[in-house]
């Protein structure tokens, strides 16, 4: 089993609904420091699993459409409670798509991907996906 | 499937016994960097998996029994050889205690937890639990 | 010369204005981690230049009063454009108050402070102030 | 299930083959921080999985083979496209003789291994090996 | 006083000339993760002492011409030794240069710079110029 | 001006004498990650500043001293109270003996020094000696 993992980051300021938030519920912000994984059972004849570049790319797309953003007004996030593990899951879903659409470069089988997000140095949060 | 973590750390002092560990039969000491890693299939609904907060708590908690300790005079490790891989079982086995008893905010179901001790740059064990 | 350097982090919300900012003009977030250094020539009587304990309760303490807060409606910043380099003179002057008022234990003589916030894995700013 | 890891590092130059790789199809070169970790169920009677000092001179040793070299001049890759996939197979492969002939100590049953390379701060590659 | 830093890397091939370099004569090759650091007593109008994405653009710049190379076949480097000391050296006069046509957006006053290479994560060299 | 910096780590027990530390007055430990910084005006006809090579082993001798050790029992530093910027200073002591002694290699003119101990991700003291 290979994994190939790109990293990236994007600056954002949210606030969080619910009494469980504690002062999260201010707005705040956060620099999330983004690693996107994709695993599979095989390399292509080139010798990868992903291409590493078009991995990033991919990344950075689905980031930019966030970063230097306030969520709580991007609609694409509109009704979530953008915690780190729905954030996760969102960038996960957002780049599973572009694996399936062969956007990846997909020389290999992507199986199953994880998105870390680390909200800061001492808390951190993943979604994996099995595509 | 989520997981979330949340990392701290502890200064202690211990010895090994048994002639594979070489000089760190003598007694030394480590910063053990600490995460503690909740893993579960779904989030609740506000979109957590745990609630960070009461993990760095719980997690906090823990290490505070070893913390600034020589670990060969502590009660709760006698008869134990203080390995990392047994230190992190210790850690992961007592925050286990505490998901169960609700004390980690279980928002979402946490189905199995990882605890990782880094006891250096270049060293680290983990110990992982199905709960 | 010695020096002691603590390290925390506050995650918050801010715009920025003035065109040379570009999408960081829009409300956005960091999360800062922020090292904050002491030094002088000589150590006090029990070997140390600062209190460690006391050094990091009085970051943690200022940092407080910024964390999980929208900076552009924070009174004690009001006028301010609160950039990276803006934020670490504003914590190293708080910081340096405390040093002056003999609250971060003072053993030793400090000079001089600097205050490095990290705004993210691949840009930080410094202030330095000579005390 | 118990893991320990240990990190080390080697500095080599190599060229990759295959459009994909735009221009690292040019004569590169890279330090690869490479983690190994072992994988099992149980511990031994001193407590440990494997050997963490064995396990670090086996890294060592099979790092000392290609560290300081152009990887498209090493006997032991010809033939291969050296990608980070591909180098991370190969170390991993070499260890995991290691540890059946019983060299990385060997105290608990290591069942699986899992070889990191991380090729910059923002991409690294892992191989899976059940053994 | 204040300072900012940037952070880039690049992956080169190179070989060192010199006896003293041991096995490091032969060619290999580095991720060099590469730091600017701009220093200056006093803030701009902004309250930035650089732009920070003027700065990134040409740290990036610089190490573009490097990226992906074997350093020996590199003209702007003939003749050079290439250690990290030299290249630390290359990198901030380059980048000092950049700095005196004002393209690093020069808000404050620039006095003095610093680009660190960190060769791998045990060793890395400076090199300061003064504007 | 120049600097080149190799880091090691070494993992001690301790207790610190002083009402001042707390905790920290009992027998505990830490893993201390060292830099080693030397500094100088110019490069050595090879292109160097001090032989990366020598400057590490020269560490690695010194920390080896008090690796595994408790520091309570360690002749070298009897009468001392361990703190970590007590040990960045005999750490630096030692060592600028060392170049003194032309063991680092000495092709430039290593003018001053600095030794950082990290004791925690969170805390670390350095000492700066003038040669």
């Amino acid at each position: 089993m290979f994994s190939v993992t790109v990293r990236d980051h994007m600056m954002v300021a949210h606030s969080l609904r619910g009494e469980v938030f504690g002062p999260a519920q201010r707005l705040h912000g956060a620099t999330f420091v983004v690693d996107a994984t994709f695993r599979g059972p095989d390399l292509g004849p080139d010798g990868i699993l992903v291409d590493i570049g078009r991995a990033t790319e991919e990344l950075q797309r689905i980031l930019a459409e966030l970063n230097y953003r306030n969520l709580d007004d991007v609609e694409a996030l509109a009704g979530m409670n953008t915690t780190t593990e729905v954030l996760a899951r969102h960038v996960a879903q957002r780049l599973a798509d572009r694996v399936r659409e062969g956007e990846v470069g997909a020389p290999g089988t992507v199986e199953a991907m994880v998105v870390t997000l680390h909200e800061s140095p001492t808390a951190w949060a993943s979604c994996e996906l099995v595509l």
